[in-house]
């Protein structure tokens, strides 16, 4: 039993000893993390380069292209106990060598580690779900230089207009305005285009498959869910059956109403009036915003770009 | 010196003692948080209405329109060894009382809660620099209902042209593709509005002082800076003066380049062209994408609109 424990501990411990079975499952952890790290969504912007070559006794770390390195508290054997000794001495290695941004990202089952950096003077940068990412800025002859993460929440509402002129409207369960009739719609999720989005929630609330047709108009402003700023993308879209089945989780009405009585419904309100107005002139005047799909020739990154366009008919000598 | 640190001890210690002077100090400390909590920038959003009456021996949290609580850690005097003890008394309560999210907002000063929290099945669901907020969805016979916190950067980028048909353009030092000639940018600042981003980022980097004039385009993409999702919105500025003074510590090379260069420039992306070809298409055809201010008038809330409008000359019938 002792030799087991002990053995335990010696495995979970970060790598002090230079017996080959520890030096192989080091080895291999390394390479995980390099796997890890260079494949992680966000290697395309920041260019993890490589696993940090450092001594025996500092946290091995990911380098990024402003000269800083990211510990992964998945990839680390530090025992406990060990952790503020090994932190120390990294924290020094980091500093002879110019590092700049020092992240850990910490792991639910790593939790204890957040006070310890907190002791050494990091701060909080993000979390998700199941980490949070810790920073320390390093150079004390220069002011941070790390952007703040994420504050703006996305939405998208949808204008779904069918063709005897009535637009689909919803009543939520939570409003913000109670009893007020909105546009179906709601946040954007992880890794989806915002037309995506827009399809995805109309169908989701209400049963109704739709195409998208244009961008409408986008509304901004501060101080919304979380304390982030929200941004509301406004999309026309075609619908493709009338049948409506409500979401009984978060609609508690929802319907197809004449554009006339919406135009002038009291529980519709002005902003939503004027998103159908501004949509009708553009159809009017032949103008429509697109989203395209466009591939970076460089980075070989997928974007959607979303510009204005305008019918030949419209302007004759228009290049559009 | 005893008496001092029992004291200390005392006062530290969540209430469960009614000794006078204790009952004040948290009647203070209740009005506080509402305080606090009330005029934080999302209270206009969740719409928190009071202090929870929770009974003694129970955390204090503030109630949101979804029949969530937001517990503060600093506005909270349990004591570290009591923490554990109050938190299962706490869920308990909360569990009876059928509410649903629990949140604790957990400052740098009380990081020893994380762990804490992270045993009793809390997870992260955000943080900034010196908080993070951590949760757990209680009712077990409902899936979880929390939105995921923002996940999408916001930059901009300035096509600013001046009135001899060149436009302002910058190296980073940073760069992804070295040496390329960019549009001056970056990101929105929490709080910030699109335009005045725009125009602060011009200035910042080049000195150049702007006027909006048009969005042009918007760009959106997955996988960039901390895995986020990131949109860059193009806006048209116009130029107050010409004289460039580069910021050093962002910007290697800086300089006015004549339109047909940079139309033809081996060292600007396909991107960036095609944002100063729809830009010259808007001019020609009399678009513009424009910011109006706008309150909300029930919500009283401020927003930036983003819409289409065309000139009168080029369409003698419209009403746009």
């Amino acid at each position: 039993m002792t030799s087991v424990l002990s053995r335990t501990r010696l495995l979970s411990r970060f790598k002090l000893n230079t017996a080959v079975p520890l030096v192989q499952i080091y080895a291999r952890k390394m390479s995980e993390r390099a796997d890890t790290v260079l494949n992680a969504s966000d290697s395309w912007f920041n260019k993890y380069v490589a696993v940090e070559d450092a001594p025996d006794g500092i946290f091995k770390g990911v380098s990024d292209r402003f000269n800083g390195i990211t510990v992964d508290s998945n990839l680390e054997t530090c025992h406990p106990e060990q952790f503020s000794s090994v932190l120390q001495k990294s924290l020094s290695h980091w500093t002879d060598n110019k590092k700049r941004g020092i992240w850990f990202k910490v792991y639910l089952n790593s939790s204890h580690w957040v006070p310890e950096l907190v002791n050494s003077q990091f701060k909080f940068h993000h979390a998700k779900d199941n980490f949070v990412m810790m920073y320390r800025w390093l150079p004390s002859d220069e002011t941070p230089n790390i952007p703040p993460y994420a504050h703006t929440m996305v939405g998208v509402g949808a204008l779904v207009l069918n063709d005897t002129n009535q637009i689909l409207v919803v009543s939520e369960k939570n409003a913000l305005i109670k009893g007020s009739w909105k546009l179906p719609g709601g946040y954007v999720e992880p890794g989806e285009n915002f037309v995506e989005a827009a399809i995805r929630e109309v169908q989701e609330e209400t049963n109704i498959k739709t195409k998208f047709e244009s961008v409408v108009s986008l509304r901004h402003a501060h101080g919304a869910g979380f304390g982030c700023s929200d941004l509301y993308i406004v999309m026309a879209l075609a619908p493709e059956n009338r049948e409506i089945v409500k979401c009984d989780r978060e609609i508690s009405k929802c319907e197809w109403m004449d554009i006339e009585d919406y135009l002038q419904h009291q529980k519709v309100h002005e902003t939503n009036r004027n998103f159908v107005r501004t949509y009708l002139r553009y159809k009017q005047n032949g103008l429509k915003f697109i989203c395209k799909d466009e591939v970076h020739s460089i980075l070989k990154k997928q974007y959607n770009i979303y510009q204005v366009e305008i019918e030949d008919t419209k302007l004759p000598n228009s290049s559009l």
